[in-house]
């Protein structure tokens, strides 16, 4: 369970009253269109902190006790936001050392929100303060759910505060300057420190080279975030509170490792705003299901969506409508992923500043006869009738590793390209290649277990953090099946190169020894072709790009070759076993049929068991289960109609369209008893 | 008349004989140059503050007394500018305050133009006294025709001036800091502000986000600005000037709202850059066309033009020569829309700085046996033939609102698109609609009025001004034809959605309520195909981009419909009658033909009469006129030559060759008796 | 002779053992790999300075002394680097007034390299004391060659030293502050000065508009580099030390004058770091040959090719493999264009930091067994062979001017086309004419001399620096045949521009005068049609693009006319006799075909001997000579083999494969006595 749920799905999302506290008939109206469109949750008080307390020290709770009153009488529960995320004028005016230091050193000016300082003393007694407050006033109510920590958490400070907080991280993690001047390859133009206090954080009119200085500040910047989250978190605790606690994270956002947040929050939760109809639906639905993955490995238990667009959005440069159907197929994929709600930003549009042509549940209109609402009333009707699986978790045979810190370095590094080096689509390309004969995948990190996986995929496994080698070599020996990409194990922990040949601590088990890497041009692409008679039964030839890794033979069977170039014949895919196991080298950037094949073989031969393996194109499986029962959820996101064989006998639909077919962005849900 | 004229249409342009003092041959020279080419005035002074006033205090006007009175004793007559535009070195060296302040809050050095603030009361000291003694010194000269503030004015600063004098201004906008919060929204991310005394000017470094805050800022900008220029102004009258005032704007300049100059100016005058030959020259007319309605319309009266090229320009990234004849049309272009001058920059090149590659009347050459020196000579000819239309006016039938605060509202807040709105482009497709047809067109604003116009367009009117909507309403009740594009009546003065519905206001008046707006990416299109039978009478079908609003009918007649995605067969352009007139509501962002259909329907519709209605393609035809006569100005913008039919026999022939054809870049002017 | 070398050529490059010193083992493996591979040299201390200064006031030069000793016992020469590259941290926290400030006056942070204050006494006096200890300690040490000074100096500083050096410098070079007005034409804009501490260097935040000042100011940079240059050479000398002095210039770099530094360096030294495979390698070779020409010409004798990369570099946004054979043949064209050295950068690759993944003789891997060390070994093979030409020099019969303060000053000002005037290319089009038509070529600056040139090609020689026009002069009056093309002779020393008419004094020895320029956009094409009967043969039709030059005739003959445009029918190359000589006026940016021909016909007509006129496409040819021999280099930059015609009799083939055939990427040397 995910903590937040009270045997039912969450159907709510971002409500702000506090914006139309002079037009009580506006409050009135909200609640009537709530019940209606099966709204049983809102999230409060994400950016109040100015009407919660309008002058220091002096708080005015009454207008969110009545709200949250009036919602409870009516049956919707709340999940109450910290108001950190953005501060009151006055807090600015009177600390200035609140405010956030750019890395060129200069101070902010009030303005925007992500606008704080996470290490002033300040802050942090004024963010503990108001904390504490709304745990005592709130932190009981029965129809509260929990705790929603600021709000999109990110960004970094470089003030003196901050500074003197990352040289005791430093200290702490090096022990002694000699120990990080031998860690960071200081000696390189002369940048030894010769004592802690000389280090400051990267940045542009400074030091900018030094990758391990780099790769160390976003390891403290997420560290110290998660401080900052645990003086929150203490503070409702102080404050009597105990309801369960998440922060709200964000698609696509790469500057904390969200995996060190687990520590201090009960379930994760994020925030998914995906470009539907840019692309076919079916690229997006495949690229969300990546993120869907990724968040439900952070705590390993449900999480929640706890933002999405009920209609466009208005902050990329073109804001398409959701088509009619889009929001339900969206909003279910996230419920067949693991999430135990759908919330929306926003249920009532504001009628000023930047977000304001956001969509909404209400719009400015303020009617309920438009298409938006219906749908929306639509997602509510579902998540009623999928109520039963709540809490339910989900088994996956395959991982793919997503690991923070690697792409942190390996982004960071100048190497081969600087110009793209494809890390998301080279995960993206293998999760999907699973995906596609129905399998659900997990995305743990390189500090994760990988007990219970029979296929495991490091795609661009750069960085090995430390046991990680060891890890995947203990894994294969003792009967795993590994597929391991070019530009992997090139550097340790404080991106620091391996000696002796790559990928470090896996030539043994992968047979092979990457020589050389070559960088292609956009423009330029090389190939690899089937050998006759490989182990792996791949036949026919795949398109590569980018890079492409020249490896010699140590024991590995070449299963592709290299087509053209001075490397023309060389190994592009190998195969080797090691242990009980086998080991797969991926040479090149290739093409999704590539693993799309690689995948389905791969799996066969760790005898990986799925319940659909020729899914048709764009239609996704994914399943869930708990003690009692197993779902299965078939999604269509083609916009229109595919043929669907029915699902063997065992199982019973609960939900969706009774047919042959699977309608244009349909879903069906079928359970079965376990 | 504009003031400045004595009965002649002024041919000049600005001069600087500051930079050959020691070259008297050359001063000599040019003044032979300038009768040779029949020009008549020189603009004076505009950067000479240095020359006038080299140590603070000490001011030197004897050269300049000299070439006055040289240039008067060879009939030349002046134009004199206030030097404020570039100050000299000693004055920023000793009062910094002078010089601006960034937005990221950083002062400026030294150096560029248009680089002093507004509001630094040494500044405008300084300015006064530079203004009155040369008020004093030459402003009830014979040859003096009037005053020329600054130049080009532009740009803001963020200085604490003028973050002091903006908060006065705030205050005395909205009274209370509660209703201040209440225009801005502030609610919103908790940028509650307590008092005045907190507001600081929009920052990338701050706060940015907030719409009210940064749309109020612009608007300040525009008065402080005036307010700086009436400081000028009154030195002038102190000096015992009573000369005619006016400020060159800025072809494209977007950074103040021209109209608000009408107050302190005696008449407009403008700077007209076009990159001629980078586009079909027909294109490039219609869209200068745009511009020099704009300006007649800030004093409705005829215009300047103050500077334009003689040649090719220096600071655009390709600097193309003028092919022969085009320097004749674009001047004349000018004198048929409303300018009683035709005026260059510059009359001789200056030998070193960034601007010595600007096109000018004598070049470092130094000869009149130049293309360009022949060129100018035509012109002059010209002016001299058309001399009596001096002081006439320009009468239209239809006007297009344009608006400098709905435009910095709509491209401010995120909407639909943030990359790509294309306003002027959909105020230029309008335009041209009634253009194409012979009409003479207005382009007032949204605070002037609209009597006397048959047919009123508003093209993207996302902000209604106060009082706006009710103008249009009462508008069309009173007979009025309106045409109302996708994206209008959005949002109050302060950027605040309307509530309960848009077009705000306009809703009964259109017959249709907006209920969603879909962005298209560029790839994107879609179409509108006509409703067999409508009532305007139109046919086929058009394509659209960019932007399509789905409406709700509410008693409008569809007249085309949309031809592709969901939102198919619903209405893509509207009529409805309402009062004695009718209200015409385009949904989307239709491709030309389909604007010069319906300016031509609309047109016929109103009963609105043109001189001729099928203008062959790059012809461009406009009127002037006074209490006795009116004149004709044809003029062909191709290349080549076009079949002309000869016009009504009461025109009579007063400029131009006398053939069955338009020579290529060849004007005709026609003259009748009123 | 470079003074460098021993009777043989260089083969080595930087070494940084001070990054190993806690793996003895490595240490002595790499001095094993380098007698294999034919190293005999290495450039050691380059970023040391932490290492040798590691707190102020204590040297540890001991670990340097063993690595020295330990090289010179095995055979390994050594190129000793003053550190001031990089500072040890401590002197950056200790004087913060060492770093560099920008030009928004903003003061960088320690990090980097290229980021000191070149006037700063504190860094001037700690690298003077760092470099005479170093002089002190190895200036005479058998194995050291010779000092390298820093590294890859550039950039600039805005401090207040700074810009109190650059008004002395002002001073110096204008007398009187009446003088500096007039020559920067500051009465523009109203930037006059009144004395020289007025005066501010170049801001993108202040001034920065007076192309005067913009160009005195990159004068200065140079100037205060070279004086710099100076501190740190007389501190060698005064430390005792007599060895021959360089600095590694940089590939592309323009920010410094390279002529300047032949005052203060022996012999001229550059790093190579040409993109190869990103287009046919003939071209890429070509563009080399370009930069070989121009640094041979700074000392004018041979130079160092101090760096280049055995592999793949990493700082590019593609970094290619080198495919087999590419080293080999780059590493021979160095020798043929006059370098006595084929040097990398790196020996060893570093663990950590920002070139991590750069190239080097020995990787990660750290073996012997990989391509790039065989293919290193070769290159030292080939320079064993060819060790007799060290010393050799190179004599050429055509000139290009390349001049760098010319190139600024054009870039800079405002003109014709501000979007790629194609400078560079147009240099290289007129080299690579002569060069395929197998002639040695010199790229002198204006300042030097043109005597004993059969041709000189000026390319854009848009300032004509002080004299040159009369050089020009003299050159064809004495019987030289001058190629000058548009643009030319515009502006003086000062960015003033010429009246009276241009190409500036060499009106009358063209025959043209150059009236008008046209800019054309990317897009647009013209052409030159040969006249016929043109008295130089030329035939056909060459396109042109980017900029037009229409010039009156005042006694030319037009060989070339404009197809199109307004201009069709006018000269757009001429011919004109003067004195003994010819000038060719070139109007237009014609293609290469254009200026392979003229540079033929020209190069005939001028009684050129060349000993081989029909290369083979990508096939260069060189010579170097001393008194007693000749050598020629006949390089195939294409990748596979062409046909080649053995040489004539009297030349001996002492290097390369013997066949009748040039291999893909090969190279032959032959030998002639002299």
């Amino acid at each position: 369970m995910s903590g937040f749920t009270r045997n039912q799905l969450i159907h709510g999302g971002d409500y702000n009253p506090e914006q139309w506290l002079d037009s009580p008939e506006i409050l009135e109206q909200d609640i009537a269109f709530f019940k209606k469109a099966k709204i049983n949750e809102v999230s409060l008080g994400i950016f109040s902190w100015a009407m919660l307390e309008p002058e220091e020290g002096k708080f005015d709770f009454g207008w969110m006790e009545d709200i949250v009153n009036r919602l409870y009488e009516n049956g919707i529960n709340v999940i109450m936001a910290t108001p950190s995320g953005a501060r009151p004028k006055w807090l600015a005016d009177k600390y200035p050392e609140v405010l956030r230091v750019a890395p060129d050193r200069r101070r902010n000016l009030f303005g925007g929100r992500h606008n704080h300082c996470y290490s002033s003393p300040v802050y942090r007694e004024k963010v503990g303060i108001i904390n504490r407050k709304l745990a005592e006033r709130f932190g009981s109510y029965p129809g509260v759910l929990g705790w929603h920590i600021s709000n999109e958490i990110g960004g970094e400070c470089h003030c003196d505060y901050c500074q003197d907080a990352f040289r005791g991280w430093l200290r702490e993690r090096y022990g002694t300057i000699e120990e990080l001047n031998r860690a960071w390859a200081t000696t390189f133009w002369s940048h030894r420190y010769q004592s802690f206090e000389q280090i400051e954080s990267p940045s542009p009119i400074g030091e900018c080279d030094l990758h391990g200085l780099k790769l160390d500040w976003r390891r403290f910047v997420t560290d110290q975030t998660v401080d900052f989250v645990k003086v929150e978190v203490q503070a409702l605790r102080d404050g009597g509170s105990a309801l369960p606690i998440t922060t709200n994270m964000m698609y696509f956002y790469g500057g904390l490792n969200y995996h060190k947040f687990a520590e201090v929050i009960d379930t994760a939760s994020w925030d998914n705003y995906p470009l539907w109809h840019k692309q076919p639906e079916p690229e997006t639905a495949a690229e969300v299901a990546v993120y869907y993955d990724i968040m439900r490995g952070i705590c390993r238990k449900p999480f929640l969506l706890m933002e999405s667009c009920p209609s466009s959005t208005n902050w990329q440069s073109v804001s398409k409508l959701k088509k009619p159907g889009m929001l339900l197929a969206a909003s279910l994929q996230a419920v067949a992923h693991g999430s135990d709600s759908v919330q929306y930003f926003q249920m009532r549009q504001s009628r000023g500043a930047n977000e304001k042509f956001h969509g909404a549940v209400i719009d400015h209109y303020g009617g309920e006869d438009t298409r938006v609402f219906r749908e929306v009333t639509q997602v509510g009707e579902a998540l009623e009738i999928l109520s039963e699986l709540t809490g339910s978790g989900v088994k996956a045979q395959a991982a793919v590793i997503y690991d923070w810190e690697s792409r942190w370095a390996m982004e960071d590094a100048q190497g081969p390209r600087n110009k793209g080096l494809y890390y998301h689509e080279a995960v993206t390309k293998i999760h999907k290649g699973f995906r596609r004969i129905g399998l659900n995948v997990d995305m743990p990190d390189m500090e994760q277990d990988l007990e219970g996986y029979a296929v495991v995929a490091v795609p661009m496994g750069y960085m090995f953090r430390k046991g990680f080698g060891e890890k995947l070599k203990k894994y294969v020996e003792q009967g795993g099946y590994l597929i391991l990409t070019y530009w992997s194990g090139i550097v340790d922990d404080t991106d620091l190169c391996f000696l002796g040949g790559t990928p470090h601590e896996l030539m043994d088990v992968c047979g092979v020894r990457s020589a050389e890497i070559d960088g292609l041009y956009d423009w330029e692409t090389n190939s690899g072709a089937a050998v006759p008679g490989n182990s792996l039964g791949m036949t026919g030839e795949y398109r590569c790009r980018n890079l492409c890794d020249l490896v010699q033979l140590r024991g590995a069977e070449e299963v592709l070759r290299y087509g053209s170039d001075f490397y023309a014949g060389q190994p592009a895919l190998t195969a080797h076993s090691y242990g009980k196991g086998m080991a797969y080298y991926v040479c090149a950037d290739f093409e999704e049929d590539f693993y799309n094949d690689l995948c389905r073989k791969v799996s066969e031969a760790a005898g990986v068991k799925s319940l659909w393996v020729n899914l048709p194109e764009g239609v996704e499986l994914s399943t869930r289960q708990d003690e009692k029962a197993e779902y299965l959820f078939i999604q269509n996101f083609n916009p229109s109609a595919v043929e669907w064989d029915e699902v063997p006998e065992q199982w019973q639909q609960i939900y969706g369209e009774v047919s042959e077919k699977l309608p244009g962005f349909g879903t069906k849900v079928y359970k079965r008893a376990l």
